[in-house]
């Protein structure tokens, strides 16, 4: 059992907690039970199992993974508010879509848990997947991660410039919808097809004009009491469900 | 100007922290410019405004009202991560419908942050107004607040039990539609009609079962990927919307 926060491993796990030595070693931290089920149950290569002494391990547990810390190096660890003494190292995996479809582009959104919640929407909705343009948060973050409630091991997500990626896409014959609050039709009135890009802008600014400039159409969710506008997750699931239908 | 966070009128505003002191004292605190100036322009009365010495005032101030502390003093009061330096002390009120409508009935819903998005966006999408059922977070509570954007100031919001509220909307012929996750029809089969209400429920548990048997109808949100369930704000938003179409 680890007993020290001086010990080299559980330093590397510490630095797991910035986006630079994520991104190095390809390798990222999760917390909980249910997130590291679903890490498994979806086929991601888990490298280690961190088990605070005396949680009990379920069956489903690869038991060679684990190694055991005790309560004070474990909270140098957890970035949970209530830790639940579990925690792995994953390795990082490219995912590839099945099949062409509804694919969601988010323009630097930075709040983790407005990405999380809406890569698990997108996830639900039964998008292909997710490009993810500068400025956008980490969706390694543990609190993405933790918004996502696991949607993160089912999606195909990729980080990009959004003004290379839109041409590359309409290409290959997808319709690219920006979502805007002003100059912009209906989003009723969007009509589903088959191959469709669905923008998403940042939460204080929307987004960026050069991304809105090249889009093929501009949408918009009517208001109609008295708020100024939608909470970013809660339009983009209004906006991913309608391209459903 | 106060310097001394043992002055009464300091302790008095930390006490509105607490839901039992602003339940009995028909008071709340809220901060920030923003949501003081929708309280202002939405005809909330304003009993104090708190000002954090080496504040800059914009016009729009009722200057009588101000009060003015020391930066010890105002981070006793304030609530946030990063403070404006500005709060107040907000009267309670209530809001009566203008008319017949969607109305939302919150079952047990218990993350602050949840329920401030979803009266933000029941205001958004034009609902009449919004009941609260037991087990549901105090919608005075600092982050309700924050979520809603100043939602809380536009939509008529009143607390009180499901299984008594719904029999009386329902003699006034409002049809009222649960949504849950088994055994119901799709949402998009919601023929939108004058007079309706929603019910959602917990973000783990959803709605109480013997609310849910009182509902005229229950629908679901369809899964098309591998996520298990929706955020609930985000479920509450598609649904709303749709209940506009």
């Amino acid at each position: 059992m680890i007993t020290s926060v001086q010990n080299n491993q559980v330093k590397n796990w510490r630095k797991l907690q910035t986006k630079k030595y994520r991104t190095q070693s390809q390798r990222f931290l999760i917390e909980g039970f249910h997130l590291i089920e679903e890490a498994i149950k979806s086929g991601w290569e888990i490298e280690t199992i961190i088990i605070q002494n005396g949680i009990d391990i379920p069956d489903w547990i690869p038991k060679d993974l684990t190694i055991h810390v005790n309560t004070h190096v474990f909270n140098e660890i957890s970035q949970t508010e209530t830790p639940q003494g579990i925690a792995a190292v994953v390795k990082m995996k490219e995912l590839y879509p099945k099949h062409d479809g509804i694919v969601l582009l988010v323009d630097a959104i930075q709040d983790p848990g407005n990405l999380g919640t809406i890569i698990r929407t997108a996830d639900a909705a039964g998008l292909t997947k997710i490009f993810l343009g500068k400025g956008t948060v980490d969706p390694y973050n543990d609190k993405v991660i933790r918004a996502s409630q696991g949607s993160i091991f089912h999606i195909p997500i990729t980080q990009g410039n959004l003004l290379e990626l839109i041409p590359e896409l309409q290409a290959k014959h997808y319709m690219i919808v920006a979502s805007t609050l002003e100059n912009a039709t209906n989003y009723m009135d969007i009509k589903p097809r088959e191959k469709m890009g669905l923008i998403i802008g940042n939460e204080g600014a929307g987004i960026n004009k050069d991304i809105v400039a090249i889009a093929d159409k501009t949408v918009t969710i009517p208001i109609y009491g008295q708020a100024e506008s939608l909470n970013v997750s809660v339009a983009a699931g209004i906006l991913m469900y309608q391209m459903r239908k």
